[in-house]
């Protein structure tokens, strides 16, 4: 009852700001930029899809999307500007009834924060003034959760481990996790302060395994919405599943069969993929451009067009040669190329310094939807590690997989069907 | 003469852009933000200081602050979004002539990218699309560049090293270096960008020594412009020298005596400063106000007024108590309270994720502005680290001192006068 009043609160108080709505994913970067130019983009998406903010309120603060709905909210939007990667394992004496009041109030506050209402009680005030900022917050279930909590029996067969590709290097102690939590949002310190809520939140039933910080460009830097880049300079998200798509939910979230607790859920593959930028850098930009199949100054695939036009994978050059070449990631890595397999990727760059040998420690913190990783990451990852001329740059160093619920309604928590069914 | 022609270029692109213009800091928020609320700060810093940017084109890329003047830009101008600071050392064998080679490199490149144009050549991509987002690079000299030069008898004084505090704790690995660079941005790609470039250049005459990311709120993420606040919640800044104040240049910049390589430059005192967010959150509210001497809502100090009121540090309470307690930070580190010492504190928040123990590793990259650190940073720190309420929820973790010459005309490069003197 007092979260309906709750609840009640904070619809007026996005009804105030005037743009309680869901942006949904369009090309990465377009629908990213959406809320500083609202009105450009929106046909991309299709009018009902998104509800324009009136331009004098128009801003990186004021944007909101809501917590509560049938998919987990930071999946189907445009990722932000600023992530928080952050897996937790449960303390030991942790059980079920702990986990579940964990995820309840969890959900509490990134309902409220997402909403721009102040959480309740104990606050750092960090992120006073500033508005919800986008922000997303995303709560997933490692494979290890369901034997501690003796929810064994619920586990889902797609949380089996991934298999192990050759060009893996895994650090185990940055992989994994009972819990994963994924925040996301356009100011640093709209994020930075969600992130310290849940961590403080979590004291005495969960501690943090591992944490990673990562960046897309800021709303607003473009001067029209563009898809995004990543740190190797290509424009990343192309070709990804739009939400316009007829198989898109197919695709990205877990059908409902007889109220399974994962109906509307989806699975997060995470991977910290580590950018060989020296050795990349050396390549020409005609390489670099065949390694991945598409021109990098605007996307366009190599066959031609422009970068919305679809790929040809058969064309053929006037000198015999394959336009987009057999080695190229996105032939590789295409539906066509994997009977199918898609995945939704949204992901963050990052950049944490520079290693002992002066390279940087720089890549992508690689976040893949799908409705089923069987069909969707790891075909993709098993022919990529055969034979993408671009994982001779790359090297996985981190690798988790976790089973993301379906959003719950105002009242609810994440995870309910789950831990009290 | 081609150096000429390509500021012309520069000059035609930035006109292109419409926004040609060097802001001011304000109070450190307040000046932030401005670049997406044209009109609405102006008058705090004079119209004569900021040019406003016609509204259709402002935005967050679109703003520029030239790379040429009479000082170096990223001192005055409030702090950005985003900052890298990067300390290199000098390679084995690399004389005088290579350093001016390298700070000529240097420069012109951090002029293309403060205009928005590409750098010549070998380029990353990975800024393609994105404006300059208030793009700043700023370059010093710490004491070992001197000796490593050949340059000992131009050292200045004011580069001793800095006395010992009693709550140092230093990694001497992330102090000091030949050589300091400070990149701001607004946009996470194009202060990556400007990074990636400067280091490559560097290569076989310097390596990085230490690197460390930082960040700001986000321009637009407030309703209207505000200060901006650090990771314990307090708005940050409000008592900084102003633009505007008839003695900023006095206290911030070294004066012009006899055409001295440093007149028209700045000290840089760097401060890696860790902050105890686990106990500092377990003040009540009114605790952690007493410690700073202002409200933490809004900054204003604890003796009366809004945040810009004079700070009145006589006031008694009506229990006979200080309105600003003895030990409050405000009292320790004002001017009145240190002979009149100040300095202009242009600082970004930094989060590397958590220490093993569980504590987040994450606080101020403190950067103070001065004419002089003896008459700035040194005594005020020195009180400081006896007598301030707050230094018992901080870790002082690294340390730097650097010369940081005037701002160069186009054609010449930073620390031209010093290299070729
Ligand atoms: C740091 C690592 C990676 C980089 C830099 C990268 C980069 C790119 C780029 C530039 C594109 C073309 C534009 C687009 O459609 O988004 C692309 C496409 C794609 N990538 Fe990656 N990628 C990486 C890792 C992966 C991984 C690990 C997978 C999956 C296992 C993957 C799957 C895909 C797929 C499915 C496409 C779309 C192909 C198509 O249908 O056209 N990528 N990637
Ligand atoms: C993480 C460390 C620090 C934090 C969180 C911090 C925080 C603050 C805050 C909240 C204020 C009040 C608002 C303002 O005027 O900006 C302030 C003022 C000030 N701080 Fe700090 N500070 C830190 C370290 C330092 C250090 C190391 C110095 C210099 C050695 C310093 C010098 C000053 C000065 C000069 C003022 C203005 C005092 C006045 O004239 O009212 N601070 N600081």
């Amino acid at each position: 009852m007092a979260e309906q009043a709750d609840q009640a609160e904070q619809s007026k108080r996005a009804d105030h700001h005037g743009i309680s709505r869901r942006r949904l994913l369009g090309t990465a970067g377009a629908a990213g930029a959406a809320g500083l130019v609202a009105g450009g983009a929106a046909g991309a998406f299709g009018a009902e899809a998104v509800r324009e903010t009136p331009a004098e309120l128009a801003g990186v603060g004021s944007a909101t999307v809501p917590f509560h709905g049938e998919h987990q909210a930071g999946i189907a939007e445009p990722a932000q500007a600023h992530g928080h990667l952050v897996a937790f394992d449960l303390a030991p004496g942790a059980d079920r009834k702990a986990a579940a009041a964990l995820l309840r109030r969890w959900s509490a506050t990134a309902a409220e924060l997402a909403a721009g209402t102040a959480p309740k009680g104990d606050d750092t005030g960090i992120a006073l003034d500033a508005g919800p900022s986008s922000l997303t917050v995303t709560f997933g279930f490692g494979r290890t959760f369901f034997d501690r909590t003796g929810l064994t029996a619920e586990r889902p067969a797609a949380l089996e481990p991934l298999p192990d590709f050759t060009a893996d290097a895994l650090d185990r102690k940055r992989s994994d996790g009972d819990l994963w939590v994924q925040i996301g949002a356009d100011d640093s310190f709209v994020a930075f302060h969600a992130l310290r809520l849940l961590q403080k939140q979590a004291a005495g039933t969960a501690r943090v395994r591992w944490q990673m910080n990562g960046f897309n460009r800021a709303p607003g830097a473009t001067a029209r919405p563009l898809t995004g880049r990543n740190l190797m300079g290509q424009m990343d998200g192309t070709n990804n599943p739009k939400p316009s798509d007829p198989d898109f939910a197919t695709r990205v979230f877990v059908p409902d069969r007889n109220g399974d607790w994962m109906a509307g859920g989806s699975y997060a593959v995470v991977r910290r993929i580590r950018m060989l930028l020296d050795s990349w850098d050396h390549l020409s930009l005609e390489r670099q451009e065949k390694v991945i199949g598409r021109r990098k100054s605007d996307g366009a695939p190599l066959s031609g067009g422009t970068e919305t036009t679809p790929v040809d994978l058969n064309k053929v050059e006037a000198n015999g040669s394959l336009a987009i070449a057999g080695d190229a990631h996105i032939r590789v890595a295409a539906p066509e190329s994997n009977r199918g397999a898609a995945m939704l990727r949204r992901a963050f760059s990052y950049h944490d310094g520079f290693l002992d040998d002066g390279a940087p420690d720089a890549g992508l913190l690689f976040v893949a939807w799908q409705a089923d990783p069987l069909k969707g990451f790891v075909p993709v990852q098993r022919k990529l590690d055969r034979g993408d001329g671009l994982s001779r740059f790359l090297r996985h160093e981190s690798s988790g997989l976790f089973a993301v619920p379906g959003g719950c309604a105002p009242g609810e928590y994440v995870g309910q069907r789950l831990l009290e069914g």
